[in-house]
């Protein structure tokens, strides 16, 4: 019986290039725009979900460290939610490990919750469609939805828990695109992002990001689609752009470029405008800088980089698959 | 005949808190918000006006150079307004010259438009109220009519050509404060203002950006009404960051921050958070970083900006009276 309520799964980061900032609903994570994203390969989180009729409650190890109140009781919360599906009460343990150090400039909790969402289910015997797991996996962190399907993959933002999940718009294999992280700094970031979200609103620019994300949805899509690496640049640099722009001008305002952020942003874009090399930039919440560019040319960059003073070094990852199942 | 044809004006840049940003008539140059500043003292272009009839064009001498035929064209044409409000067909000769160096970071086309506003239409005899000084000044430079009354100034921005000039919304010696300027480079901007300004509709975000500033006006000119200088830093600086929104989203993208422009403005905000000092920044279409502090701190503020890295020198200014005639 045990090892039928037992499953281990793994999911990949994701990088957005339309960005999430800000939902409609906190509480669903209901987000105010869609995104769009792509799988990040090589990068995974590891989790085992083993639902125990001998726990009295659930317990977190988080690479390999038994984890804080806080982080056990997010994860309590969302276990809640997969038990209420599976119509069971029983307590489990999550053994969930990154192959990414903290700190990398990589979000852990998109393949944290997608990687959960999938062990849980699968440990109680429950199989949900990919869109049902999106949707699941989004209770527990926003871009969670987008690491469950496979390769570039846009979020539909929806009108109610229903109908906001991610679907893959193209495979992994249909461009060759690399992610070069720039990173420039080991620390904690001022505010997380599931505190800053609450903070979107208070921008009197939010709604106007909002109101015009439809239009960026297509041409990011569409560049995607094409293989069309100048508009897919343009519009990725935009978007970033218009995100931390919404969060310097909340209230208080969020900074999370650094100034090597911004000389890496602007060496960038110079390197596409003045040598015609295929390679954008966009930054989530922190001071990392995500490098986007095409394979072939990717180790020309990512030495490019490392002569930036300030970049630490440079994590490389292609497009990954969806989420799935495997051996502990 | 001659000495009653020319005159000689002065006229301080000045820095708006509450900045201008786009228009919504580019020709009359009619706003697309209104905006506040305060004089710079100290500073100052001198203008010198001949109206000749042995002259056949308008010549200019600019900081003792013969001028370039862009910057010639540009007053000729200013010169154009005034002859057809005086009703005369004379060309002139203007001489002029500012007390601080081109690439200082302050823009002089404001200070310049002010003391050649009043320099011409006195050496031709024409007396104008401030308003209607400030009018014409507007339609050299947007910001120049913010130059022609003293102190603080409120630019209203109106509905047409009749009702767009600046105001005087406080005295200089109301509040003392001071801008110390943060040179952190010596290079002409990539892009002028003239320019950019007509790329402000381009951006996604200009147009909350506008319909926000009412409410922007309001609380900076109450603050500075109420000498609240926390209030008036959380408002200028979040202008500041507003107007970058814009330019950083449009397109082209216009970026004038640079790594040094920003590790400026995080510290200036940290300093006034963690040690309670009075100052804030503000930024216009240039790297340098205007540190807006009270009176009492500005000498430990320039020591403090001396020693960040990449801050050149720190030039000083109190709040300035208005343009005036004076002797050549």
């Amino acid at each position: 019986m045990m090892s039928l309520m037992s499953a281990s799964a793994i999911a990949s980061p994701n990088i957005a290039f339309i960005k999430y900032w800000g939902n409609r609903d906190d509480q669903l994570r209901l987000p105010s725009n869609g995104s769009i994203s792509m799988n990040l390969d090589g990068l995974f989180t590891q989790t085992t979900v083993t639902f125990n009729p001998d726990l009295e409650k659930d317990t977190l190890i988080l690479n390999d460290q038994v984890a804080d109140q806080q982080a056990t009781s997010r994860v309590s919360h969302f276990l809640d939610l997969v038990r209420k599906l599976a119509d069971v009460n029983l307590k489990a343990h999550v053994y969930s490990k990154n192959n990414f150090p903290i700190g990398a400039g990589i979000a852990s909790s998109a393949s944290a919750f997608a990687a959960l969402s999938l062990a849980a289910t699968a440990a109680l015997g429950l199989e949900l469609s990919e869109a049902e797991l999106s949707r699941l996996a989004r209770r527990g962190s926003g871009s969670a939805c987008r690491s469950v399907p496979g390769g570039y993959v846009e979020w539909l933002a929806g009108q109610s828990d229903a109908d906001s999940y991610a679907v893959s718009i193209a495979s992994p294999d249909h461009w060759a695109l690399v992610d070069c992280i720039a990173i420039v700094q080991v620390e904690h970031k001022p505010i997380g992002s599931s505190q800053g979200h609450l903070l979107a609103n208070t921008s009197p620019l939010q709604h106007a990001r909002v109101e015009d994300s439809p239009r960026r949805i297509r041409l990011c899509r569409e560049a995607i689609l094409r293989r069309d690496f100048e508009a897919f640049a343009n519009i990725t640099e935009l978007d970033s752009t218009l995100m931390h722009a919404v969060m310097m001008t909340s209230d208080p305002p969020l900074f999370y470029w650094s100034p090597v952020t911004l000389e890496i942003m602007t060496t960038v874009t110079r390197w596409r405008r003045e040598k015609a090399l295929p390679v954008c930039y966009t930054v989530d919440a922190g001071p990392n800088v995500h490098v986007i560019c095409e394979e072939s040319s990717s180790e020309i960059i990512r030495e490019k980089l490392l002569q930036i003073p300030g970049v630490l070094h440079v994590l490389s990852a292609k497009p990954a698959g969806p989420a799935r199942l495997c051996q502990t």
